[in-house]
């Protein structure tokens, strides 16, 4: 689902909302009247009675960048005044600003170095923070800056004001690529920029820590893993994507580790590469996936 | 993709041709003009300028039986006369009429029989006609008349007659599930209706006869199956549905033949399922599937 | 993995015990002595030094329900009294017999009986018991007994006891296909075969009722079914095989619920498959699958 | 199927041949009176009469160094000439030495590159060997010798030479990582040692050029790859290893490359980790992977 239409002139319209009569109509006249053309729209609906409307446009429109404060300015008025709908709209060809936190395991992190050096995953990365130094070299050899924040016990709140110098105002996202700390619900508030991680298991099953061990002891015939919002409650947040790979008896847990971390990598690219798209909405401690 | 919605006031409006800027604007102020809400809309384009435009809209509006011909009336002169477009118009409580063409083989016929029997595949199956006698009281224990229509050797055109007898006018779409005879492009045209057909093999790989015993032979670690629409030239229909499964040297053909059957069924359902939900649309001799 | 090796004269000995040097060849050399060749074999051990030991090993020895006395009469000596091991001596051509328990979901019973009649499922199936009358047709049409023992509330005991008069004695292995009771732990001390169940999730997410539902909830993005030995503790028991389906933000709980039914019959198929075929091997609450 | 069992003192022992009764027998007796524990063992045979007897095994055996010259005596006299088979005796602590080829696409080299300084393929890598001078920052950031050797049109025989003067008595294991070029039969078999390729699309389907464009055409629903030893006919050799990915119409035959070479890296890789554990044995133009 990748989008490869993020040359200029083309923008991303997000609109969500109480579903009733109507809404696609606005949003197309809304458009249309300026001159937009509709590329690709997906569209959904909780329920066809009353429930949740959930809908992403992707438009064409000669000089976008002059245009869209007038088109916004619509908008405005007839989504959100009218419509009563909330509405996001993004011009394609503005990259997010990605910033990475690891910790020693390098295989999320270097799948999306790799990706976004040869134009797989359309954003900018404008910084690496670790609480160790190890992987310095690894981010530093793709040029992007590495910042190493160590999390001394008992000392999170000064490593995350820290970190927090580094984010604000810098970065779109976070994406947490198996890094082994638990953020605050204060640092989340601050950032105030969503955050994604990528957990070593099938949510719900292995919660928490050690799922490889785990799902070996319980004698599971699939490994996963699953990318999600990060939410105050561990573990708990909306999940982006998910999936699988089967594994044996002859299998130890340390090798369940190994095929899993290849299945958490591409989890990982998929969740950032569709998040950066705008192809993912919230819907309470869900997702919809477009 | 099943499609939930199938009670009464509910259409589906297919619409594809040359793509050109204001069609989702169009489309749905008709929708809206005559007082339909749009509960669900896939649209896509084979190319942001200048290439085909596919759109599948699902709609409800009060006393739709009632209304559908004003709608069909205003459609035609916005979609066809003025933006040059095809569209089917469809009441989605009328179930689609699908008649089953099988040999001997049981597992794709009866995988469908029992689909239909507990509600899931939102059809009608008015017939099974078959070129061997051996089905012919598992199909009357569903309650469904079953025909058998020899083709002799040489005298195929005198079997595609009788089969036309039963079948014109009477279906709305024919499943040749593992029908082990080749059906002339005579009888395709003078049907008129379309022909779904399963083929035991990931096509294009071992097109034609003895799949598994070629797969077998050529070492393959997977055997599939496809599922497409049957055009004259055999094999090279647009593919609907494919699947796979992983298989091992310790299989015998016989054995990765009964693994196929597994895989056979499933894409075999999913291609008529999503067809009789209107989500298919043939695009050459590829398809859109929403 | 299906064994298609099940003609007269041919054997299967599973061994398993605490790992030591020259159980293989011990095993081999009992064969090679009593003139038995060996078509296939797989061992494993849980750990190189110090673990558990597990082997299949299928043989063809003429006149093998001749000769079986003499060979067991070996093996015993050899593997349990020399090597202090446990073994199964199995003769491939005598069919399991396998007990189906259902409620009112027809889809595992009817693939199970389906695979069963056209050859798949190398068993005999001497009965299917039901709490509920709705399926006696449908089990009858397959030329199978089937006996309906209601289970009221409060009085479980008495329907166990009723089922256990059916079973004992007359059956290799209980299938729950599907059995909306929980079985007590005095039924399954008292029965003395295995017991198999499909539960409705990816174990160990989402135990316990309703798993669909609570999966739509959680916003998980593949659905999945596990089948395992029953045990006293719900849920719990070792898995024999387990596989998942891919969904998304448009499919209601209900259509979850569709989707994995096909994934039910196909994992209880397999383990059921397994299991007949002496493939899989109880290690504490996991299981080894050959 | 990773094998973690590489320390001292572990040995493989691959035998095939002709079928007949007593081999297991015969060859953990060997093993037994050298003092040998067999720690896993894999055995399979093409047709329980008359066919191909192939078997892997992994065992301990204490100062396996000093006295693999006297085991491999051992074997030699009872496999080759009393059984007539064929065989090979392997130290696992030796690590196989693997030379890669590579044009200009990275992810297969990288990925490979990676996972062997990550130490889950235990391989050395000699050396890497383009046609193309891009990649050699790459490889050299990893420690690893580059070579660029140009394939001038019409003077591949030149630049066969040299790349066998760079491998000859070097490597044990030659992979084609998206090498762009065609080796020669005569190469080959100068080489004298295995070679691996990764072919972009699920074969049978889609042989040659430009597969991702193809599928596209034909419409099929997964793309794939595969994993092979190379031979004189083009895309024909022994299939090691496949898998494929889900697309959908919306994809570009662009976005089919990227999601391609997600799978590509992921079948190469385990195809190589396969045979570096000798785990795949050639049979015919078909392979056995334990």
């Amino acid at each position: 689902m990748t989008d490869n239409v993020s040359a200029r002139d083309y923008g991303r319209l997000i609109v969500q909302g109480a579903d009733r009569p109507g809404i696609v109509s606005g949003v197309s006249s809304v458009l249309a009247e300026h001159g937009a053309n509709i590329v690709a729209l997906d569209q959904t609906s909780s329920d066809p009675s009353g429930g949740r409307f959930f809908q992403r446009t992707v438009f064409h429109l000669q000089d976008l960048s002059v245009k869209i404060g007038a088109l916004n300015a619509a908008l405005e008025q007839r989504l959100t005044e009218e419509l009563g709908l909330t509405y996001r709209l993004v011009e394609a060809r503005r990259r997010k600003r990605v910033a990475i936190f690891v910790s020693k395991a390098d295989h999320c992190l270097l799948d999306l170095l790799w990706r976004q050096r040869r134009g797989e995953l359309n954003v900018t990365i404008p910084m690496v923070v670790s609480n160790h130094p190890d992987l310095g070299d690894d981010v530093r050899g793709f040029g992007i800056p590495f910042f190493h924040v160590p999390v001394e016990k008992g000392k999170k709140p000064v490593a995350e004001k820290e970190q927090l110098n580094l984010l604000k105002g810098n970065v779109d996202l976070l994406v947490l690529a198996r890094y082994m700390q638990i953020v605050s619900g204060g640092f989340l508030e601050e950032l105030g920029v969503p955050v994604i991680n990528i957990h070593h298991s099938f949510l719900p099953a292995f919660m928490g820590a050690g799922p490889y061990q785990r799902a070996k002891e319980r004698g599971v015939k699939l490994v996963g893993a699953t990318a999600h919002y990060v939410t105050e409650d561990l573990d708990e947040g909306p999940i982006i994507e998910q999936d699988v790979i089967r594994v044996s008896h002859q299998e130890s847990a340390q090798e369940l580790q190994r095929k899993g971390a290849d299945v958490e990598r591409l989890v990982l690219a998929r969740a950032v590469t569709w998040h950066c798209d705008d192809r993912v909405i919230r819907d309470g401690n869900s997702t919809v996936v477009f």
